[in-house]
């Protein structure tokens, strides 16, 4: 028996988010029941994160446990062969037996894409979300360099369990380009429940000038001074990837 | 009564095709029932081109006559409103009376999308084929260079009509990278059935050695030594646009 660490990729469009819950399509539960073809035993199956609803992924982590006597690359093949079109595996192998994704993880990379366009485009909205009239990219980056730091995020979500603290060290946070399309990168130890689709609602209020950056910046206040806006919808926001300690994974 | 000319954007995943077929889910389907809404008589609806079930568009140009007492671009947001989420009019205005978007093209582009990848890619598998092990883009780019002139395509597709002949010309035809993809894009008076698909499916043989620049470009030969590989896929390909001469639209 021996743990594997996979890296998954899926459309989140089709999924009620990543976490298996009985009736709804979930991607774990396709998970579930490919790695049950092949054997699993239905044990530990654990994750980076839970990705909500809706939300993609090129790089969200799942580990398991497997007696498997064929190298790591057939295993990879059987599980793409049996994963539907919408899930894929894009890396697998053995990893140290007490690997936890979630645990383990040391920063977690999401990428939020908008779209500024009037007209609606079947081709790109799927994975990004379109937004105008266009809003002023300066603003928003202006107000996201307000966000790396340790800090204390609970303006912008809530914490996993009742108790537990809203600070959490953000490594990155900024805007780029990438054709017509404006991505907002965020890296982070760990998130706080819709975190990113918070600050990314928040930051857009900056950018269609319904929110100073100064009242932005406030938010990070102790306590904070004001409300963050609700969360930007979920189609836009991509999990990248999770980066592990060297040899840790 | 006036007519108008409209820029269709469409994810052809889901239709089969864009010509109305009675059973069928077809793009221009969609577009009578949402011009039927806005009292449309239902008489011409002409396109600039008829895509193959699969095969997706960002300019697609189609025309019809509307008695409409508003600006074009109130009719263009009920069109947006009533057409579903995989194809949206992204651009519509008053065209001369007697504009034909197919006799009246001066030119079409399109572009073919690969992916080389060895794993499944939920994410970009949409809008590209995925190819593995990756095609050898130079001699692809070689074999490229024999395409446009005016030239006799009958290798590459049948033509529209018994006795039509299927000599084109073709201004513009080469590979360039986007990211992690191939794009091959071509610019044409008028393309034959399937000419494109069946190009890049040929193209895609040069690039995996199965065979050679020079058996290619026999194909061009009157008659044409050889025969084209079969069409690749339909989801890789993308109507990107049609011109018109100044004016003329």
């Amino acid at each position: 028996m021996e743990r594997y660490q996979a890296i998954l990729a899926y459309d989140g469009t089709s999924f009620a988010g990543f976490q298996a819950q009985p009736g709804f399509r979930t991607v774990e539960g396709e998970l579930r029941s490919a790695l049950t073809n092949l054997g699993w035993p239905g044990r530990t199956l654990l994750s980076g994160g839970r990705t909500d609803a809706g939300v993609h992924a090129e790089g969200q982590v799942a580990a398991f446990d497997l007696e498997w006597r064929h190298p790591a690359e057939q295993l990879q093949r059987a599980l793409n062969a049996l994963l539907p079109k919408d899930v894929s595996c894009t890396s697998l192998r053995v990893a140290a037996a007490d690997f936890h994704p979630r645990y383990n993880a040391l920063r977690r990379c999401y990428r939020y894409r908008l779209l500024p366009a009037l007209w609606p485009d079947p081709l790109r909205e799927r994975y990004a979300l379109r937004v105008w009239p266009a809003p002023d990219a300066d603003r928003m980056a202006e107000a996201a360099r307000a966000i790396p730091g340790k800090r204390d995020f609970r303006a912008f979500g809530s914490a996993p369990r009742e108790g537990s603290h809203t600070v959490r060290t953000v490594f990155r946070a900024e805007w780029t380009r990438q054709d017509d399309c404006l991505d907002f990168w965020i890296e982070a130890d760990a998130f706080l429940f819709r975190m990113v689709r918070t600050i990314v609602g928040t930051l857009l209020q900056v950018g269609n000038q319904r929110r100073s950056v100064e009242e932005f910046r406030a938010l990070f206040r102790t306590p904070p001074q004001g409300r963050s806006a609700p969360p930007a919808p979920a189609h836009g926001l991509c999990l990248m990837r999770i980066e592990y300690p060297a040899g840790g994974g």
